[in-house]
C-alpha cells in the first residue's frame, strides 16, 4: 500500500437518500405538470424509501405483542422491542433510560407535563412551538414561567440563568427548550442551557422535532435529562413519536393513560372499588395496544439516518441551506426571520416574508404555478412568528382582505431527502414571483389563498 | 326477463376477505413448517389487503395537512377530513357528532374520561376490559360506581337501573358498556342499557373495540352517545382509533393535550402568561400533526366492510363460531368462559380454560406445534376473567411452577380474513392436546411457557 502523494478535495455525496414522493407529478394551473417538489419537511417529512420497505417487509408477519403466544406474535413482541432498543441507541441514551413510545413529539411533551412533581416550576422560552409552549400550564399544581425571545445564543443562556437564579430557593424545576426552532432553524445551545439548568437545580427537556432529522444527538452527551421527537418528521410517518430520559419522574407518576398494558394487576376492592398495580417500565405510560408499526418505523429511519452518516447528510444539508440563503439574500424585498442573525448554525428550515406579498398568497403561487410545496402561516408558534414580524409587517397583498391572513410568513423546509433541484427551483421561483409578479389570479377561499 | 321459478338456496360466501399474512409459514418445534393461523384478532387484526393497497398508494403522496400550501399537502388534507367522513359514515353518526381521531380505543376512552363535567358519575360493569374499565377512577371530581358482572343480558339491564335509581338525584352521569367482550365475545345489550341510561338522564359510551370489526354499529339507530374503537382490531394496525358521537362535552372541555392544531390562536398575556384560544371541533382534542395514514387506512377498513356486506361477514363468523363451539364442546375438560350462557348472541372470541393444563402451556403447544397464534393470559380484564374461572381451576399444569400463571385462560379470536381451514386446525390440536399430550417438552421462561 503506497500512501497517496495528493489528498483528494473531499467531496460531499450530492444524491439524496431514497424518499417516497420525490418522482410524483403534479398539474401547473399555467399548464402541463411537475415533479412536485415537498419543501414542507418540517410538518411532515417523507417516508424514506428503507423505512417504507422494512414496514411493507414486516407487514405480513404483523402480530399482537405482549401477550400473544403465536409466532408472529413473539417475532412482533422482539421487533417492537428491539425497535425500542435502536432508537435508544440512536438518541445515545444512558443505560437507565427510558423511551416512551407517544404518537408524537405533542404527546410527548404533554406526557411529560403530567408526570411532573407536584410543585414543579417550568421555564419555558415564547419562542417554543405551541407544543412545547402549551403543555405545562395545565395544572393547578405547577407553575410557568415565560422566557422572552432571546437575540442571540448566550442571551438565551443568560435569561434562562437570571430566572432560574430570580426563582431560588425551589422545588423540583424544569426548562423546556427547542433543539432547533421550527421557524428559523437556528439551533438553540442546548448543552450550555442543560449547564445552567443543572447549575440551579432544573431539569431539561429538548423538543427535538426539529432538531433529530437533521443532526446527530447524543442525550448523554449533553447531559440532558428528555428529549421528544416525532416520527413524522423523521422520515417515519407512521403515527409514533418518543419521549425518552429519566425514569424517576415518569415512573413515580400516574400513568398516562389508564388501561391495559400499564396496568399489571387489577382486582376487585374489598369496598367494591377497583385496585391497580401499574408497571413501572416504559409501560406504565404505553397503555393499549402499542403501534408497532410505527415505532419499527422510526427504529428504521434512525438506522438509515446513522448508516448513511450524519457527517455527510448534515454537510449536504449545510450546501443546500446556502443555497436557498445566497437565493433569497439576492431577490430584493424578502427578509429571512432569524433570532440568532446570519452566523447562527441552523438546519433545513427557513422562513421569510416578502414585501407587498400577502403570505399565503405567495405560497400559492409557489404550489400552484412551481409545484412546490411550503407552509404559510405562524407554524405553530404564534408568539415567536409576531415577535419576528414585529409591527412592520405590511399587510396588504392581492390575495384576499387586507387581513386575510398576511400577517403570517412564508416557511420552507428540507432534509436529506430533497434533491438540490427542489430548492434550486424554489430559488427560482421567488425571484421570478417577486420579479414579474404571479401569473395566475388568487382569490381568498377559507381564509386561504387559492387559483381562480 | 322472466321469473325464476325456483328460488335457490341462499349460501353464504365462504371466502374470507383478503389480508396480510395468511400465507405466512412458521416452523414447528415437530419439524417442518405450516402457514400461520393467525387466531388473535381480538388483540390485534391482520392488515385487509385493501388497506394495506390504500396505504400504499397513498404512501408517496403523504404531506403535511392543514397549513400546507403545496398540493400534496391539500391532497392528504382532504384526504384526512374525507376519511373523517367516511368513519361517520360507518359508524351512522348524528350530524352535530364530532369523530375525534385517537390512537385507539384506551386513548379514546381516556379523552372521554378527561372531558366529563365536574362532578360527573361513572357507572362501569366490573367485567369491562380495563381500557373501559380503569380510565374514570383518576379525577377528584369524579365517582365511579363499579357493577358487579351481570349474568344475563337481562341481568345487566336490571343492575344497572338499579344503581342509576338508587343514585337519583344527581348531575351528569355516564355508563360504559362493551359491545361486545373482549373475553367472551358475547354481545352485551347495547339498546336496551342506552334506553335505561337515558331514561336515568345518564349518557353512554359503548366500548366497540370488539364490536365494530364484526358487527355493524349504527350510532343514531342505537341512540348511544358515544362510540369507541381501534383500527389495529379493524384490520387497519396504523396507530390510529377513534372516539365519535356527541359533541357538547368535548367543545366544553379543556383540550386533551395542549400543542398546535388544536389552538387557533396563542398570543403572550399583558402579565406575562400566555393566552390560548382553543378550537371548538374535534381539532380540540387532536393536537399535534395528525395520524393521516392511521385514520386512513380505518376509513379504507370501513369502506372494504360496507361494501363487502357486513350481513355475509356476520353470516360466515357465525359459522366459524359455530365450528369452534362445537369442535370445543367435543372435547372433554375444555371448559368455554361465558356471561350469558350457552343462547348468547356473539362475536368470533372465545375464551377457555383445559383441566389439568397450564393456559400458557396449552397456548405456547398450539403455536409450537401447529402454527397457531392464540392468546393466554387474563386478557386486561383481570376481574371478569376470574369471576369466569372461580375458585375452582386447577391450578396444575406441566409447565412451570404451580402458580406459573396457571390461573390464566386460553383465548382464540378471529374475524373476517380467517379461512375455515385456521380454525379445523384449531379444533383438531385442541382435541388432539387434550387427548395425546404435547408432542414437545416446555418450560417456564419469563413467565411464559417456551419449547425446550
Amino acid at each position: 500500500m503506497s500512501a497517496c502523494p495528493v489528498a483528494a478535495e473531499p467531496t460531499v455525496d450530492r444524491a439524496p437518500l431514497p424518499v417516497l414522493g420525490n418522482d410524483v407529478r403534479v398539474p401547473l394551473v399555467t399548464g402541463g405538470e411537475v415533479t412536485y417538489a415537498a419543501l414542507d419537511y418540517a410538518a411532515s417529512a417523507p417516508a424514506l424509501r428503507r423505512v417504507w420497505d422494512d414496514v411493507a417487509a414486516y407487514a405480513p408477519y404483523y402480530g399482537s405483542v405482549h401477550r400473544g403466544a403465536g409466532y408472529l406474535s413473539q417475532l412482533s413482541t422482539d421487533l417492537f422491542e428491539n425497535s425500542r432498543a435502536e432508537i435508544a441507541a440512536f438518541l445515545g441514551c444512558r443505560a437507565d433510560d427510558q423511551v416512551v413510545l407517544t404518537r408524537s413529539t405533542t404527546d410527548s411533551l404533554n406526557l411529560l407535563a403530567a408526570v411532573l412533581p407536584q410543585g414543579t416550576r417550568v421555564f419555558v422560552f415564547e419562542s417554543e412551538h405551541h407544543a412545547a409552549l402549551l403543555p405545562w400550564d395545565r395544572r393547578a399544581d405547577v407553575a410557568v414561567t415565560y422566557l422572552d425571545a432571546p437575540r442571540s445564543p448566550r442571551q438565551a443562556v443568560e435569561i434562562l440563568e437570571h430566572a432560574l437564579a430570580d426563582r431560588e430557593p425551589y422545588g423540583p424545576a424544569l426548562v423546556c427548550v427547542t433543539g432547533a426552532s421550527n421557524v428559523t432553524g437556528e439551533l438553540w445551545p442546548v448543552r450550555e442551557l442543560t449547564a445552567a439548568a443543572h447549575a440551579h437545580g432544573a431539569r431539561i427537556v429538548v423538543d427535538a422535532a426539529q432538531l433529530a432529522p437533521h443532526h446527530p444527538v447524543d442525550l448523554a452527551d449533553l447531559d440532558a435529562d428528555w428529549i421528544a421527537f416525532s416520527g413524522h418528521k423523521l422520515y417515519a410517518p407512521f403515527g409514533a413519536g418518543v419521549l425518552a430520559g429519566r425514569p424517576d419522574w415518569l415512573r413515580d407518576a400516574e400513568p398516562y393513560l389508564a388501561g391495559g398494558g400499564a396496568s399489571r394487576a387489577v382486582t376487585r376492592g374489598a369496598g367494591g372499588g377497583v385496585d391497580v398495580e401499574w408497571h413501572d417500565s416504559a409501560a406504565r405510560h404505553e397503555a393499549g395496544s402499542p403501534n408497532v408499526i410505527g415505532a419499527y418505523a422510526i427504529a428504521s429511519a434512525c438506522k438509515a439516518l446513522s448508516e448513511a452518516g450524519f457527517d455527510r447528510l448534515v454537510e449536504r444539508e449545510r450546501q443546500l441551506i446556502a443555497t436557498v440563503r445566497e437565493g433569497l439574500a439576492a431577490v430584493p424585498g424578502v427578509r429571512v426571520l432569524s433570532l440568532f442573525g446570519d452566523d447562527a448554525p441552523r438546519v433545513g428550515v427557513l422562513s421569510f416574508v416578502v414585501d407587498g406579498w400577502n403570505s399565503s398568497h405567495f405560497a400559492a403561487a409557489l404550489s400552484a404555478e412551481y409545484g412546490i410545496g411550503v407552509r404559510d402561516g405562524l407554524f405553530c408558534a404564534h408568539p415567536l412568528v409576531r415577535t419576528l414580524l414585529g409591527g412592520d409587517r405590511d399587510a396588504s397583498g392581492e390575495c384576499g382582505a387586507p387581513d386575510g391572513g398576511s400577517l403570517n410568513a412564508v416557511r420552507v423546509s428540507f432534509g436529506a431527502g430533497t434533491p438540490d433541484e427542489h430548492v434550486e427551483r424554489f430559488v427560482r421561483a421567488v425571484r421570478e414571483l417577486v420579479r414579474d409578479g404571479a401569473r395566475w389570479t388568487y382569490r381568498t377561499e377559507n381564509g386561504r389563498c387559492v387559483p381562480v
